[in-house]
C-alpha cells in the first residue's frame, strides 16, 4: 500500500469506504501520484464524481471549495441484467444531501437523460437547489417535472453560452457553446480559488451542424490562454479513431434515402436527438412528406423544441397517426421511438403490428438512425429482423453514415487538449476502457501520466495551488483522499428509491432462474404430526399439471421430514423449517437438477 | 394470400402449422415464388431446416426422398433474455422423430457445439442413428457423451474429405474440405435422384490456414461444374464487407505482441478454437514461454485435440497452473477460457483474484481473441474493464486484428456462388437480416429472386425436376409446402427437455421484475373469521425488515377482505382467493408501484 495523506482530514459521519459491488480496488488508482503532502494547512478544492465515471450514465460530480459546493449534472442511467426489474440506477448522493445546504447551485450541462434523470429522485433530498441549464434543458426538465406531482417547485435559472454565473463566493462559471446531438449543450469555464477547470460535458466538435454554430474555436483559444488547470472532459468517443462524423454527412446520407424511396419512410431514434429529428423535418418537407411523431417522449420532446424554436417546421407539416391512411404512402415519414428494440415502445408496436393506423409493407424503408445503447444489441437485431422479414428495406449506421454520434472522437479530444493546454487531465464520462484511451491521448499530447487523474465514483480529489494567482503554476499538485465518499449506485424501483438492495436482487435472480416453491404444512402442536395433505405453490420452476407424481413424492418427504424432526421431542419451527428447506430442495434437485427457492411454511394448530 | 399448392400434400399427424413465439408471418416469404404446381404426381425431394435460420445457432436441417432422410448436423444455442434460467435451446425435432425409422444418417459437419450441442438431448429421441462426422468431431463428440452415461453408446462413422457415403437407396454424399476456424470442417456435395445439393457447413476461404490446407478450388470447380441444383450456404458472414482475414494475419498480429511483452500474457477465447489455440502455442514455443490451459472445456478440447494431432506441442510446452509460480512471468501464456464475460469462467475467476495460482498485475497482457457473440457486448466490456483497472494491456480484435470470424464474408460468399454456378440459392445459418443480405449477394451474382430460398425453421421446401438426368435443368422448380412442421424451439432446464413453456417463462419473468409475495391466511370454517395474523412470505419484492408497517397494512387489509368476502355467506375459497390476490397486489402496488406476484394461501380448520 502507498500512504497518501491529506492536507486536512475530516472525520465526518459522512465520509465512509464506499461499498464496492465490484471488487474492490485492492491498490491505489494505477495512474495516482505516489505520495503527495500539503503540509502548509492549505485548503483544498475537491472535486468528486458520483457518478458517470467507469460507467455509461448517471453523470454527477461536484467541486467543493470551503462551504461551496457547485454541482454538475443529475443523470440516470438504465439498469443491466444484474439488476433485475429496476427502472432506473442514480448516482449515490449521500455526501451531498449531508452538506445540501452548502450547495450552492446544480448546473444541468445538457437535456439528455443521462445527465438530468435523475432529478426528481433527488430534488428533495439535495434541498431542491437552485438550477441552472439552457431553454431546451428547462423544457424537457419542466416536462418531466410535471410527473412528479409532489415535488416542490423548481429553481430554475435559463442560462446561455457566454453567461457567466456566480456560485457562492468561489466559484465563477462561464458557460460556452459545444457541439452535441442536442441544442443548447454547454460547457463550463469553472474558476476556483485554486485552479481553473473546465468542464467540456458532452461535446463534439461539428463544423456544419444541424442547430446552431459549430464550436467557436476562437474563443475555446481565448480560454485556454487563460490556464486551464484541469480540464474534465468526455471521454465517449475516446475509443473512436478519427473525427466524428459531421451532421451534414448524415444529412446527405439520409438525402439519398428520401429521393430513392417510393413510399414510407420510418425513422427510429431517440427522443431526445431533437437535431436529428430537425434533419428528418427538413427533408421530408423537402420531398413533401407529411411527419408523424410517434411514442410519449418524441411528443413531448418535440411540442418542448418546437416552442421554444429548436424545430421549426411548416405549419402543415406534422400530422397524426390517425391521419396517415388520407395520403398516400409516399408522401408519409413516420419518427418513432424504440429503435433500441424496447418492447412497449412506438417501433415495435409497429413491428408488431399492433399499431392502430400505421401498417408497414413490402419496400417501405426503415431507417435506424441511432447507435445501439450497449446490452441492447440482441433486442435491436431483433427488431430489424421483424422488418427484414417482412420484406422491408432496413438501414442502419453499419450500412452508411445515417447516425453521428454526439462524442468527440480521438482526434477531437486531442484538439480539444491543444486548445485548451491543461495542466492536468480528467477523462470522464465512460466505461474505464474509455477513460484509458482518452489518458492514452493525453499522453501523447504531451501531458504526463502522472498529471492525467483516472478516477472512480466517490473518489475525493484534493487539488493544491499555493500559487494562487497561476492556475497552470507548476506548484499544482492533485492526490486522492485515502477514503471515498459513498458511491454504490441506488436502485430505483416504482416509487423505492434505494429500498431494492442486493438481497432483494439476489432473490429476483434465484426466483428467475428457477421458480419457488412453497409448501405449507400443518402440524398438530400435541402430536407433532402432519394435519392435512401441505399445500404446494409453485411458479417458474416447472408446470405443476405435468408433475402430479413428483408433488406427490414431495408430500411424501415432507411428512417424513416432520416426522422425523419431531420424533426427537418438541419441534422447533425453525429447525424444522431449515430441515424441510434442504430436503426438498435437495430432492427437487435430484429429481429435476433445477434448484427452485424453497419455502415452507410451517403452521401449528 | 398467394396460394401455393403442392405435388401430394401429406396428412399425417406430424404435420402441424408450427406455434411461432414472434409475429406470425402473415404472408408467404417475400421472396417466394408466385404459383407453383407439381402436376405430374411427382414425388418431391424435401428440404426442411429445423433451426439456425433466422438465428445464430441450433443449426440443423434435414432432406427426405421418399422413406430416406438424411439429417444435417444437431447443434444447440444459449438462451437470450426471455428464456430465464434456461439452459440451452435446441431444435424441435418432432416432425424427425415420428419418422425416426427413415433417418438413413445424420452428418455432423464439424465439431462447434451450435452444430453439435443438441446430440445427447436428440439421441435417443432420433432412434439413435448413424453419425457421420470428422475425427474431431467424433472426438469431441464422444468426450461430452461421457457426461450422458444413461445415453446408449454412439454408432459413429469417422469420415475425411473426399469420401463418399450412401445414405440409404437415394442420397450419396462426398465429403469436401473447407476452412473454418476448427480443423475437419466438412462441406457436402449431395446426389439425390431430384436435384443435387452442396451444403457449405460454416466455412470461409483461407488461403494460409492454421491447420491443414487451402480449400482446394480446383475441387471446387469440378464439382461446380458437374451442376449444382441448390446451393445451401452459410450467411454468417454476409453483412460483412469483403474477404475474411486470413489466420496468418492473425499470427502476424499476435506475434506483435508476443515480441512487446516482457511480462504473462494471458488469451482469453473459446475452447472450441482449436486452430487460435494451436496458432498462441506455436507463438508460446517461438518466445520460451511455458503455456497453461484453464477452463474444463479448455483442458478437455485440447487433450483431445492433441490425441488427434490437430494441435501440436513440444512436450515441455504444457505447464499446469500450480506451475506457474515456477517461471518467470515473462515465460507464461496462459489461454482460458471466458472471453464472453460468462460469470464462472476461468477469464472471471482470475479477473476476480479468485484463482488460486494465477494473478495478474500491472502492464501484464490481456488478449481477447474471439469476437463478442450477441448478447453478450456488456458483459465483456464488464470484463475488459476489470482488466483496463488494474492497469493491464487489453488487445481486443477491434483494437488489431487478432481474430477473425470462421465465417466467408461477402465476397468469398460470392465467389462459392460463381464456383458452384448454382440454379437455386439457398442461405441458410445466420439472422433473418443475414440471410437476406445474402440473398443480395447472390442477387448481384445473377441468381434471379425468385430461385432463392429464404427460408425458416419448419418451413418444408419442395424440390421437382423432371429433367432427372440434368441437376440443372431449367425445368427445376421449388415451393413452400402451405404446411409446416413443428418449429417452436425446446427449451433445456436443468433434466427436463422442453419441461419448461410459456407459462413457466411467464412466471419467471414475473418474479424477476417484482419478486413475490405468499400470504397465509387460517380461516375457521365455521366463523368465517381469520384464526391467527397472517403469515407473509415475500421475496425479491423489498426487504421486509425494512418495512413492517406495510406488512402490518396488509395482514388487515387481508382480515378485511375474508371478512368482507365471507359476510356474504359460505366461504367460496377460490373466490376468496381471487379477492385477496386482486386487493393486496392492488393496495401492493399503490404503496410501492411494484407488482409482485401476490399468492394467497387460504386454509380453513
Amino acid at each position: 500500500m502507498i500512504e497518501t495523506t491529506t492536507a486536512k482530514k475530516p472525520r465526518r459521519s459522512s465520509w465512509k469506504r464506499s461499498p464496492n459491488p465490484r471488487p474492490a480496488r485492492r491498490t491505489p488508482p494505477a495512474l495516482g501520484p505516489t505520495k503527495m503532502t500539503s503540509d502548509h494547512g492549505e485548503e483544498t478544492l475537491k472535486i468528486i464524481p458520483l457518478g458517470g465515471l467507469g460507467e455509461i450514465g448517471k453523470n454527477m460530480c461536484l467541486l467543493e471549495y470551503k462551504d461551496d459546493i457547485l454541482v454538475i449534472d443529475a443523470g440516470f442511467k438504465f439498469p443491466d441484467e444484474d439488476h433485475l426489474g429496476i427502472d432506473y440506477i442514480i448516482p449515490n448522493t449521500e455526501y451531498l444531501e449531508r452538506k445540501r445546504g452548502n450547495i450552492r447551485g446544480l448546473i444541468l450541462t445538457h437535456g439528455h437523460m443521462d445527465h438530468i434523470g435523475a432529478l426528481p429522485y433527488l430534488l428533495e433530498k439535495l434541498g431542491n437547489p437552485d438550477i441552472y441549464g439552457g431553454a431546451l434543458t428547462r423544457g424537457i426538465v419542466a416536462k418531466r417535472h410535471e410527473e412528479f406531482p409532489h415535488l416542490p417547485k423548481l429553481k430554475f435559472h435559463i442560462v446561455k453560452a457566454d453567461d457567466t454565473a456566480k456560485f457562492g463566493d468561489y466559484f465563477e462559471v462561464e458557460f460556452f457553446h459545444v457541439n452535441h446531438n442536442i441544442p443548447d449543450d454547454l460547457a463550463l469555464f469553472i474558476k476556483t480559488p485554486k485552479a481553473t477547470i473546465v468542464h467540456t460535458a458532452d461535446f463534439k466538435f461539428d463544423h456544419s451542424p444541424t442547430n446552431g454554430q459549430p464550436i467557436n474555436l476562437d474563443h475555446l483559444r481565448e480560454l485556454g490562454r487563460r490556464g486551464v488547470s484541469v480540464l474534465m472532459a468526455d471521454s465517449t468517443g475516446a475509443e473512436r479513431e478519427g473525427h466524428s462524423i459531421s451532421e451534414k454527412t448524415i444529412m446527405d446520407n439520409m438525402e439519398l434515402i428520401f429521393r430513392e424511396s417510393k413510399q414510407m419512410i420510418v425513422f427510429g431514434t431517440f427522443a431526445s436527438m431533437v437535431d436529428r429529428i430537425q434533419q428528418i423535418v427538413w427533408l421530408s418537407e423537402k420531398y413533401g412528406r407529411k411527419v408523424v411523431f410517434e411514442g410519449y417522449s418524441m411528443k413531448s420532446n418535440v411540442e418542448i423544441a418546437k416552442e421554444l424554436g429548436y424545430i421549426k417546421m411548416q405549419k402543415d407539416t406534422q400530422i397524426t397517426s390517425n391521419q396517415v391512411n388520407d395520403y398516400p404512402r409516399s408522401k408519409i415519414t413516420v419518427i418513432a421511438t424504440g429503435a433500441q428494440g424496447q418492447s412497449n415502445a412506438a417501433l415495435m408496436r409497429i413491428a408488431n403490428h399492433e399499431h392502430r393506423f400505421i401498417r408497414l409493407i413490402k419496400k417501405d424503408s426503415l431507417i435506424f438512425s441511432s447507435s445501439t445503447v450497449p446490452g441492447n444489441e440482441r433486442a435491436v437485431q431483433n427488431l430489424k429482423d421483424m422488418f427484414y422479414r417482412a420484406g422491408m428495406k432496413v438501414y442502419h449506421y453499419q450500412m452508411m453514415d445515417i447516425h453521428a454520434g454526439g462524442h468527440a472522437q480521438r482526434e477531437d479530444l486531442g484538439h480539444m487538449m491543444e486548445v485548451m493546454n491543461p495542466k492536468i487531465l480528467m477523462p470522464i464520462h465512460g466505461q474505464y476502457s474509455m477513460m484509458v484511451s482518452h489518458s492514452e491521448i493525453g499522453q501523447t499530447k504531451g501531458i504526463p501520466e502522472e498529471n492525467i487523474i483516472i478516477a472512480d465514483n466517490g473518489s475525493v480529489i484534493h487539488l493544491s495551488n499555493p500559487d494562487l494567482e497561476n492556475p497552470i503554476s507548476d506548484k499544482i499538485r492533485w492526490w486522492f483522499d485515502k477514503r471515498t465518499v459513498a458511491s454504490n449506485p441506488i436502485l430505483v424501483d416504482g416509487l423505492g428509491i434505494g429500498d431494492v438492495g442486493n438481497v432483494v436482487l439476489r432473490d429476483r435472480q434465484v426466483l428467475a432462474e428457477d421458480g419457488m416453491f412453497v409448501i405449507v404444512i400443518l402440524i398438530d402442536t400435541k402430536t407433532g404430526r402432519v394435519l392435512t395433505s401441505p399445500d404446494i405453490i409453485s411458479r417458474g420452476f416447472i408446470y405443476l399439471k405435468d408433475n402430479k407424481e413428483l408433488l406427490a413424492q414431495v408430500r411424501k418427504k415432507a411428512r417424513f421430514v416432520v416426522e422425523k424432526t419431531s420424533a426427537v421431542g418438541r419441534v422447533d419451527t425453525a429447525y424444522l423449517k431449515d430441515n424441510l428447506r434442504e430436503e426438498i430442495g435437495k430432492f427437487l434437485f435430484q429429481k429435476t437438477e433445477k434448484r427452485p427457492m424453497v419455502l415452507p411454511v410451517v403452521i401449528e394448530v
